[in-house]
């Protein structure tokens, strides 16, 4: 038992049972030992949910992700359901810009649409920095989560500045981001000027998360694999190290995720992240060569394998695990968010199946 | 000057100025030095170019891949206009499909749209294996090419059979690929059937162009890199490795790409391909360490990079040829193919500025 009375020593004396920064989530994070490998999946609030679809039927997306007794309760269907390490707030990447004045909707089948695509000096000026108030739905709902949670730790996230730039500059989602990076090659004046605006943004949003009690943030950039290595550390790196940095003393883990990024682990983890996110296409121990000894990882089952005979999957959750071994921390994940037309009793039973597999004494300890 | 009379052993002896088999572009894939580095670009020949738009204005997709001149004249185009070293066949991934008996059609906007997406054993009993007269548009194309092309050799292509499968399960383009994938998953003998058919009718139709007098192929597995290694290597990699064995005797360089395929060059390599085609996020230099001393590479500036000011393309264009320098033969080319908003322009001059970065004395030699 500690004898130390100081409250930040005393975290790292042993297991707190109750406490959601003491969980197995938080504590896989921080590449501490646990009494599992914490499971939780990307997109799990929502989607191929009956009981979220349910409650969404009459209630637009950017409306939904407005109403605090709403973003509650999808948030918490998932972790009732399947037994999850973590909750993830229910929201979209475009809350805060929208918050930040930005005219957008989020248009079902498409996604986000932008109505006045950002092209200009003044067009970036508009973005204005966000506050509490802005977002107070996120701050209310937050705070009735972490009430509701109890042990189990709640995610709060933002989407990263390439990815929200992407979106304000192509208009809407894109395949190629053209317009994106024509905008990096010849203007890196505006380009810096609106990405900086972004990392403001998404620092601001993430705070307030974390001042209303998240254990934990992950920082979306899910379209930064559509960059060379030399790009991405030209043009995006130095913005994502100023969200993650401006967190650097908040005394949460941060979590940092893009898809397709297997040449971009290395320079995702100097962003600052205490864990990076990897999809399904590089396997976690060349994952964790990449990223270096002082993060853990996170990831990366195929959401595709939710759709295979169980041995199938079992079978490669057991890969998984194994080449996750090789990390210093490994929160067990999909590789890419849930799909819409996942069975949610194949990820009830995942999420036993990984707790079963890696209990103290059968697997990692 | 050679004393052996055999005629292939000569094709090893020195420059034969005017056989395409003797090209820059064929040396390089066969990792001999050459005058220049050679380029071409993928998707040159159609989208980008107004006279291209003006000869399809009233001729569907599929119906001017089926009329010989057609194919000749739009093939020639870019050859006439930039100065490629090469000159690929216009033509698109499911002609042979569609000569083997499957109802489809291209739509603008959309691409391959299948009426009857393959389900069953008997769906893929449906494939016929095609021969020469299936596809004797292709055939004489070809042959009326290789009498215009003179000294510029011709690639031939061919979709490979993890590619041609998506859109004959999907019916279509596909974002997450997951019925391919549920499929793979859930009855392997059925998708080994399929892709094995499908491998056969690549393979045919890649020896009908060989024969006709292309002097090299490029197998386009276009998605595969939505794959992780392992299910590559168990569901993919026989099916395009009888492709490309089938050819090993043709006596023309065989290359093979897809699109973030980083974590899968090495396999790639090993499906049978004298060069690997590499996407703009694998530097070169790490991809000629993935994919073995054995092959040359081909790539790789991001298309995106044609919409940047001259500075910043010749700058990626001086880091590109840096980087294939530590590659056993390099071939200049896109990541990607050519996005159809590119400047014609743009493309002429990045023609000249490889040619004359590479000349013999300034670069490689």
């Amino acid at each position: 038992m500690s004898t130390d009375t100081t409250g930040t020593a005393a975290r790292d004396e042993g297991p707190r049972p109750g406490d959601p920064a003491d969980s197995p989530f938080v504590r896989a994070c921080r590449r501490k030992p646990g009494p599992h490998t914490p499971v939780w999946f990307m997109r799990q609030a929502g989607r191929s949910l009956p009981e979220y679809r349910k409650i969404r039927a009459n209630v637009a997306m950017l409306e939904s992700c407005r109403r605090p007794e709403l973003i509650t309760e999808i948030t918490l269907q998932p972790v009732r359901r399947h037994g999850v390490d973590a909750a993830i707030l229910f929201s979209d990447i475009v809350v805060p810009v929208a918050a930040a004045g930005v005219a957008l909707d989020i248009v079902p089948g498409t996604g986000p649409v932008v109505t006045d695509p950002v092209t200009t000096a003044a067009d970036v000026e508009r973005i204005r920095p966000i506050t509490r108030d802005d977002v107070h739905y996120v701050d209310e709902a937050v705070r009735m989560l972490v009430g509701e949670l109890g042990a189990t730790p709640l995610i709060g996230f933002a989407g990263a500045p390439f990815t929200l730039a992407s979106y304000l500059v192509e208009g809407g989602p894109s395949r190629n981001h053209t317009k994106t990076k024509a905008l990096m090659y010849s203007d890196p004046d505006l380009w810096h000027a609106l990405a900086g605006r972004l990392a403001e943004v998404a620092l601001a949003f993430l705070k307030v998360q974390i001042d209303a009690g998240a254990s934990a943030v992950q920082l979306f950039d899910s379209w930064a694999g559509a960059l060379s290595e030399a790009d991405y550390r030209r043009y995006v790196l130095p913005h994502s190290q100023a969200v993650l940095a401006g967190l650097a003393d908040a005394g949460v883990p941060r979590i940092h995720f893009g898809v397709g990024t297997g040449e971009l682990l290395t320079a995702m983890g100097e962003a600052g992240a205490d864990v990076v996110g990897v999809d399904w296409r590089t396997p976690l121990d060349i994952a964790t060569r990449r990223v270096g000894p002082q993060r853990a990882v996170q990831g990366n089952l195929d959401p595709c394998l939710l759709f295979a005979p169980w041995p199938v999957l079992e079978a490669e959750v057991r890969r998984v695990l194994a080449q996750g071994r090789a990390a210093p921390g490994h929160i067990f994940n999909l590789g890419h968010g849930v799909l819409p037309e996942t069975d949610p009793d194949v990820l009830t039973r995942l999420v036993a199946l990984v707790h079963e597999l890696t209990a103290r004494g059968n697997g990692r300890s």
